[in-house]
């Protein structure tokens, strides 16, 4: 349930809703507006009738029930897009940004050569894998701590901020201390205590979809991100399984317009995703990539990787760069 | 097999080739480039023995085995694009269309007015539906000759070229009369019959994927076409099936990619496709989508047409446009 | 809409709701239960409120809508199985039936070896394919009318009745002259122009599923079949197309018992299936498999043949035998 | 790589095998058949060429690579079926199982009632859910620990052993105190710390398919599990994401015959794919259904269990019954 303040509530008379909210067995979220306050009430357990009689609490212009299974993360409920802060770089709203490097951190040259490309190409953010997630369990599993401190040699170094996949709740920690930003990856889009565990996290969380998830299953993991208290979320799009097996995945170009019109969060993609809408690109570069320890083939070069940021330079909305320190 | 002709082959020793390889029992395709003749040998029947022979004859350079089952489609045979004439518009190559116009042709009025708004925005073709495939028999079937009489009159009006479907071998020869290009609906792309009889049409022909194939399905397809006598085909992406339902299909963007690296045939698709690189856009366009006999809520109204039409205009590479005869 | 008579209905209350249904606008089927008849009137251009005043008519009970979108093929219309005799072998209700043969027609020995085998395993109906529709146009297409005269001698030595695909509106006359049931591939599923022209066929037809439809837009190509005249349709699951590349379809068990519940029409499918309830099946037998022109992998030889037969004798339903005539 | 001793190699040659595996950087797995012992030498880190001088070590038959990316769970490593042992109830081989219980415990009455009704149809195992993973976090998550405390409580009552589903690392422990098995869900099925440390755990593990998991990537998450130390590992099926929407899942027959084909893991499946070889089924059963938490609607309630449960009774392969204690 939506609880439209009128433009000129009190404070208190605000603070008198959400203390009924939370009396009736919700939660209760507080979305100050550029004109009014909104309040989403949250949760499943509620008294729904004690909680519709605030419809004649002091103050209160309306009550909108939310249509969608997913409540904090819809539209519905704050019609502005959000914009997450990442070490000083906003994403969402008017700022469109650049996510790069390597698939995983493989080496201290591999890394910082791949950094300085990034900085030097006008990237916004560092990525690069600690932790991978591997189909089989005889490929690489990642250099864990040791890439974590190449991480933050690399972001002394540069000045751009990292983002890192954590695989395990227990790992969540250890991570924040390290980086930026927490990725969950495409395997680990529903898992559950992964995700509770996140929504208690410092940190902004990259959420990326999974390949066989709708767009709504998507916005329903974001919202255990939300309703556990981390509002800071950007969903990543990166192709669903279809039955076309020469590509590795289909790249869902109308999936990031849908999650855009769903929900106020900010969308990253593909490069060849700006044309929908998305907020900002995600792109594997790696100084060598046939000599990659995973995912090779879909990375770019350092110099293919300069050229694309000089055809993505567009007017029309602000790339968010990062003023390099050293 | 490609025989590549050297640089100074004669016109006899082009011809001898020829008629080496019909006595082998393929059919031999002569392709002229700039610089030299390539020679396309191509079946299932024929005597490979004897045609590896062909590798001494006068002329002849070098003999290569085309890898992809489609042949005559590929880029392996024809690695320069292929620019396909409707209607006096190329399509490929360096040219890029729009084609609009609506789903079904529902009425003079709905029609010229349709048709008017394209030629104003700057549109290259016009479509409209005068046969419809429905999934339902009891949904409306499209007006048949009196929406081609229609269409016929729409080009005398707006110097536009038609393209329309044609579903049936029977009616190839009638639509052929009336329309500039004939279109192979999805559900028919694996209408062997039907592909067997437009390969001798005279008119060039737009080939839907099936919303179930792979692109490697798409282009024997295109093959089936090819080899039967007709080499101008345009590819037209249209979407896959896939799990996600919120979208009635998931527009396959790298499909356009991919099948542009394969194949020197056009491709043509939605607005958002250009990116990929594809060679032209269709869109259904409607004066009053809400009112549309068939597939209303995805067509674009005039106004709307026009604004992105505005969009799309870039200066990178020729949009072909229609000289207005009157 | 469905219109339910009183038991006691006489002849003249039935011609007369017959001759209101068409005044209507709409098409009447009439079906005659054990206990009662029911008028089914079905089309889109109808006028609708005239007709519910039929509800006051004399002999009418009541008047139920068809909520699904598929009509003359619902359970709601005719809640018993159909049975569809196929050249004197019943398929559906009590029945269910073995269909086996080749996937293509290649010789007189194979096929006649195969029929004998068929027959002696106690097989119904003979299949083998005389028009194939292959993916790429450089495959065997099939042997065309001499594979039609094989075909019918074939059935006068083992008096088993004949199914084979038809895949041309053209070839319509012809295939029926020779067989006993009409095949529509998977992939004409949805070619509505050669539906239509079934639906005029003397012949009963064998319907298979496109491995990319719903079971709704499957029975909407069914109703295709009935609205235009033809009530004897057999369906056939053959499995549908999914991200699992390993195997060539994805069989779906789930469809079978799907379609059985929405549609009173019998459905014919893989061996695997008559735990689904499956009122058949439908298998390739070659007395060489490894040397098949076409599909040789998924067929059985004829002592596995034989050997499945043997295993599928279950005394629970009974499987119609064809009475060999010598 | 697989080391296959003579017949009569001795525990010495073994045991030297064994050490020069591990000295060559792999892991190596001795697997005792009837006829004679073969030693797997797994990794991805190794020295090939020094492993494969063991050709020439005493009491080594033949050297043999395998193939497939998974090696543990690979018929090729072992081409028996293996067997499972769940609290004294064999899963595989000659024996075929069934779990039944219901989605979500969720209270004492529900458990206990349908515990009973599960051992007296015949029943093997008791499944029920205490931690639940659920699309929304409004949704109800499952009782927890009480849950777990119920199980055993049933148990202890009706002698059937219990599975139920661990979604976290930190929750194995206790999870692993109450239950005779571990259940991964679908959602968790490449969970790989997950996985690792229930790898370490001393139950066996249900490893369930994901939806959008191809059946190499569902061997490749159990290669986790051995590789890891854990051999007793169960594969459930449950069905695939597809275009069907109207169902929920799409049933994979095929695939179970398949991981049966490259695995000697036992499967167990839905009730219809006994047919499949499935060495057993898993179903829900509630004494309300539609009171029912969680999954209501595809639960069996207990007399509609019992009969199918009557209806499974086949003579060929020994069913396994637990002997209630008390």
């Amino acid at each position: 349930m939506i609880v439209n303040m009128s433009r000129n509530a009190t404070q208190e008379q605000i603070d008198h809703v959400v203390e009924r909210i939370k009396e009736c067995g919700y939660q209760a979220h507080v979305i100050r507006g550029a004109e009014r306050t909104v309040i989403g009430a949250v949760g499943s357990n509620g008294r729904r009738a004690e909680l519709e009689a605030l419809q004649a609490a002091p103050g209160v212009e309306e009550l909108v029930p939310i249509s969608q299974p997913f409540k904090l993360v819809s539209r519905q409920l704050r019609p502005e897009p959000s914009v997450v802060n990442v070490g000083g770089v906003p994403i969402g709203g008017e700022h469109w940004i650049v996510m790069a490097g390597p698939c995983s951190v493989e080496s201290r040259e591999q890394l910082l050569a791949t950094a300085r490309a990034v900085r030097d190409a006008g990237g916004s953010i560092l990525r690069g894998g600690a932790y991978k997630p591997r189909t089989s369990p005889y490929d690489f599993q990642g250099l864990g701590v040791e890439a974590l401190e190449l991480l933050r040699e690399a972001r002394e170094e540069t000045g751009l901020p990292i983002v890192t996949e954590v695989m395990s709740t227990e790992d969540v920690d250890l991570v924040s201390e390290y980086t930026d930003m927490l990725q969950v990856g495409a395997r680990n889009m529903q898992n559950f205590p992964l995700l509770r565990r996140l929504s208690r996290a410092e940190k902004p969380i990259l959420l990326k979809r999974s390949p066989s998830a709708t767009v709504k299953e998507w916005l329903l993991a974001a919202e255990y991100l939300l309703s556990g208290g981390n509002p800071n979320v950007v969903l990543c799009e990166r192709g669903i399984k279809t039955f076309e097996s020469e590509l590795r995945n289909t790249f869902d170009l109308a999936a990031i317009a849908l999650a855009k019109e769903l929900s106020h969060l900010p969308v990253v993609a593909d490069p060849s995703a700006i044309a929908a809408g998305a907020d900002g690109i995600m792109i594997e570069v790696h100084p060598c990539p046939e000599r990659a320890l995973s995912d090779g083939p879909q990375s770019l070069d350092l110099k293919a990787f300069a050229q694309l940021m000089a055809e993505l330079d567009r007017p029309e909305r602000k790339r968010a760069r990062t003023t390099v320190k050293v």
